[in-house]
């Protein structure tokens, strides 16, 4: 196979240095990892010192990440991993006709105690001076039946228009611009919330020094952040983005799909909010795909 | 060029991403190995758990690492990935005619502050219990005329029996197994120290696990590092392993090479030591390969 200059048994003698005890699924991760990793070193010719920036890049990223920021992660982000990883986990889910509303990265801001809010609350705490204010609403059905899911939680997380996330901004209330719904007896959620706007990622790790040396801008297109649940139903975890934004066809984590764009409409009568968004959420029962209802 | 049922055009369009002022061997080390990394998750359908566990292993290695140690290193060691970019640097030398001894990596117990020694000395300053006495001697020559290089200078480290260098351990004086030796009239270099025993690399963080995941032991087989440097001439970063190692061929760096593997002889008439072993270190000119002298 190999059609490289270099020793032809290298790497099968490193992929079969691994033992019996091996479990089936590492061996297969781990002998793609080095074959991957190896071919990538062999056909670019990689040299001691590029290897060892990129030592030195993974390391610093490890050094840099705590319970609030995970800088692996957004290393992973840059070059797509993580965007490329929920397509797969989405195309499988689609194969197995259960994946009825795209899926989208969780992204390294959701807080798992957020707390839940009444339909028609407002998730702007906190309200920054350039915010346009919106009223978002829809409904919870199923995606068979399209019957409406009555008390199904749906969860909304954004950041506010400096960029910034609630637990990055000590200006920020804690859950300003967060919250969890339970849909009514419609099936319906609503609230208000600010038309999301665009924001860098953290360029002050190994993720923003790779996008600089990309040539790349840290932008990612104004988006909300949204987890859907319900008993028996398969949790939905997404995002959709602003159809007007600049950063829609270049977002800096490659997350935006053409089913997740949205549209923002202009609001009449609602001294709240200018502007709108309807959106319905589609989930689907976890046996589904097995018993044929 | 695409034969996968993931969306086609997303490694294009990442790959794609980089912006003109990406200089040219950035942007063919990233396009590599963005391809690579997005084909090993596709081919193998990598989930967003078995992703996440990557990245707290890659974050875990940079928390772990610090001036004594480096463990993004190891786990590029454990996969193969440093003895293959130091076969790759050694074959490119070798076809430019610039090689005469194989190289080795250099690990990460090297210090760059090692003292001077005089031809004849001990480096064993602390003496292990179970430590066998060697005399290590030879030559430094010039690879095309053979001649003696009078004044090269030859650096050596090695572990003590307890698999542990000077800088790991309090019991050892420091600069224990350590030494430079200058070359003689000759060209010949000379001092006492172990026959060099097997050890395992450390297995409290993400290397160790990573062997352990892949049912492997963490042993490196029995070896001397050397360094040798001479004005003009290319320098030579090396290990030389004892035929008669257990581990010789399942190192768990997989650094060995054949023309790396040396015979403790047995030495007759010494007090000082019941082994020995004669070890010539070829060097090359540094513009050899250009001007044919």
């Amino acid at each position: 196979m190999a059609t490289h200059r270099f020793d032809p048994n290298f790497t099968d003698h490193v992929v079969g240095a691994m033992g019996p005890k091996t479990s089936p699924r590492l061996r297969q991760l781990m002998t793609g990892l080095i074959r991957h990793v190896h071919d990538f070193a062999r056909e670019n010719e990689l040299t001691v010192d590029e290897w060892m920036a990129g030592v030195k890049m993974l390391n610093w990223a490890g050094q840099m990440s705590d319970d609030k920021r995970n800088e692996g992660q957004l290393v992973c982000d840059v070059i797509g991993l993580e965007s490329l990883v929920d397509e797969i986990t989405f195309t499988l889910a689609d194969e197995a006709k259960d994946a009825p509303t795209a899926t989208a990265i969780l992204g390294p801001f959701f807080r798992a105690d957020t707390p839940y809010r009444q339909n028609g609350d407002d998730i702007v705490k906190t309200k920054p001076a350039d915010g346009e204010m919106a009223f978002m609403h829809g409904r919870v059905i199923d995606f068979t039946t399209k019957h409406p899911l009555v008390g199904a939680t749906v969860e909304v997380w954004q950041a506010s228009t400096n960029g910034l996330y609630e637990q990055q901004d000590p200006a920020q209330v804690e859950f300003n611009l967060r919250g969890k719904f339970k849909t009514d007896q419609d099936g319906r959620y609503y609230f208000y919330c600010l038309r999301p706007t665009p924001y860098p990622v953290p360029d002050d790790g190994p993720g923003g020094k790779l996008l600089e040396l990309m040539d790349r801008h840290p932008f990612r297109p104004a988006h909300i952040h949204i987890i859907a649940t319900y008993d028996g139903y398969r949790p939905l975890t997404t995002q959709i983005f602003d159809r007007k934004d600049q950063y829609l066809t270049n977002d800096s984590v490659f997350a935006v799909k053409d089913s997740l764009v949205v549209d923002f409409l202009p609001r009449k009568d609602d001294p709240q909010a200018g502007l709108e968004l309807n959106y319905d959420i589609k989930l689907v029962a976890s046996e589904s795909a097995t018993n044929g209802t």
